[in-house]
């Protein structure tokens, strides 16, 4: 068994050794400020005794998975914190395969190409459903091609790459064929806090017991390399995935998780708002830039990504390097999300540069 | 498939909600003070720009991964930086496993209950090969349990729980076994800074591309909590090993890699030697005292347990129980750790009250 190595980090090596300045469009690391809060907990850490600083418990703090809960509206004992939204996509897919219930994922294209990865690693198959042309995912199309063998679907939403933003019936369709198939729904919601639609919906507002929520506080708290990120399991499902978690990882970080509790604790709704907003504002330049470049582009509902589409341009990999030495934009090439939009390039917003990068494609383009 | 819930978390928590003073020697965490340079390190992290936060290099922080190679002789490219040793373990016996040489697993016994559970979670077979009555593994026993169907042997030296220190010979012969049968020796060393016999020997001294050496800076650095290990792989079982570890975790957790790089490179042997120097006077304050008990035990050449006997009372579950309520000492139930020691109790020496937990035993049983 072979797994792809994701492009991501051939195309970010690639930009390091170019010979010139680059603005970094590919990956979806913040750059903006966490909480004030996690500095100061991370301090506060430094200095306690040393029994703070061993095993938390396997399935993380209790004072923070209460804290999820409560915002979440669920029983704390539902919340496994995670090593990052990864595992807990991992976690939330492995149980849904292992439930002797069908051995394939639905999953969409364009998808996140961790979603396939992780399927094949768990000795399941892969079934594409193609989105509209913004993204957008039509229930009747996964429900042609649920079946018996289907065992979880696979979703995203404000979604990478395409930005859409699923609306409630679609969050409520996707929960009922989930439950007429007798399959898990696994709803990844990790750029919840970057819903620019006001549209956002969580799978957790169709109560079910065929639907896991994941999500993280990585790209909330601008923290990815903390790693501290959860899933929210049916009761019946929770106790298995917390062995597996177990078995794999015995817990995750214990300063990351502390810090985390205390951001969440003590950060106000501005703190969201303004990274959003800021996200808002980027979008409005970079869209309004790529106009001037005469390219096509879809304008997010959400998340981080623009994908853009130049004539005579596909995005391949040779393409995304070709820009790279000749623009000094590094993009993510289309075909790294499947088929569906392998002409295209995904640009990640998450750069104070992301203006100057569109006035470098109009220039190439244009 | 189900996991078993290691008894660990059962008999912590019925210890935790006891009536009257408990001295916990369930669990193996170091009661001593981290390195002083960790401390100092996540203060300096707690300060660093946005871009310090976010996601490190998937198999670990470059210099992490140099510093440790360095120290153990190996190229950098062939280490992975993961989730503590627990991690390391998971990913070693998944290499081994996915080969397609055998789906079979040579484990001792007594065993360290994580390992059958992850290879029935990996989805092998396990073979348990008996150890002589002080913890010792005879070569010849694993060889006549070898066959085509070996994927892999899976060994910890200095030993939990029998805390034996396995000489130069058996660690040589084991990796030829692994040779010999095409299958991949897992040398979990976690605790090789506490090796009171002065004979530890780790697998990376014999030079082969069939056997992958576990570690973590979990006991050594007092930081079970931070989850920071690493496996060192063959050259050729590397990749797919770093595509697991990204599938799975993506990275592991920065502040934590980044203490622990600081703590590495600035703190001198005798920090360690410290340590080690007094567990061993633990060592000897808790079997003089069970020598008054008139238990049968195992003194422990390394590693943080002593394993006990009480005559007419056997290490199940129930008597684990019954020695919290009436004698005040939490230890665990041999029989979590295989057959051989179901009538053994385990005593982890990390807690200042070693020597009180062994007069209480003494005076229980006595």
């Amino acid at each position: 068994m072979e797994y792809e190595t994701p492009l991501f980090f051939r195309v970010m090596g690639y930009a390091a050794r170019a010979d010139r300045d680059v603005i970094d469009m590919v990956s979806g690391n913040p750059d903006w400020e966490p909480p004030a809060a996690l500095r100061e907990a991370l301090h506060e850490y430094a200095d306690l005794d040393p029994d703070a600083f061993q095993y938390p418990p396997s399935p993380g703090l209790r004072d923070l998975r209460e804290e999820i809960a409560a915002r979440r509206g669920v029983d704390a004992d539902q919340v496994v914190v995670t090593n990052g939204a990864g595992e807990a996509n991992y976690l939330a897919m492995a149980r849904a395969l292992e439930r002797d219930a069908g051995s394939e994922v639905l999953l969409t294209d364009p998808v996140y190409p961790y979603y396939p990865g992780k399927t094949t690693m768990l000795g399941g198959s892969q079934r594409f459903v193609a989105t509209d042309a913004d993204g957008h995912l039509d229930p009747a199309d996964v429900r042609a091609a649920a079946s018996e063998e289907t065992a979880a679907i696979v979703v995203n939403s404000p979604n990478n790459p395409t930005g859409a933003v699923y609306p409630a019936e679609t969050v409520c369709e996707l929960v009922a064929i989930a439950e007429e198939y007798d399959a898990i729904l696994v709803s990844d919601e990790v750029y919840d806090h970057f819903d620019l639609s006001g549209r956002f919906e969580s799978a957790l507002a169709v109560d079910s017991d065929h639907r896991i929520v994941t999500n993280a506080f990585s790209k909330s708290m601008a923290i990815t390399g903390f790693r501290v990120g959860y899933a929210i399991f049916p009761p019946d499902l929770v106790e298995n995935a917390e062995s597996r978690h177990m078995l794999v990882n015995v817990a995750g970080s214990r300063p990351a998780q502390y810090a985390v509790l205390h951001a969440l604790r003590e950060t106000g709704p501005e703190y969201y708002e303004r990274n959003r907003d800021l996200l808002g504002e980027r979008v409005d330049a970079f869209t309004s830039a790529l106009d001037d470049a005469g390219a096509e582009y879809t304008r997010p509902e959400g998340a981080f990504y623009v994908m853009a589409r130049f004539e005579g341009y596909p995005g391949t990999l040779e393409n995304v390097e070709r820009l790279i030495d000749e623009a000094g934009v590094a993009g993510m090439p289309g075909e790294a999300f499947g088929d569906a939009r392998a002409d295209w390039l995904r640009f990640a917003l998450v750069t104070p540069r992301a203006e100057e990068a569109a006035d470098r494609l109009a220039a190439y383009f244009g």
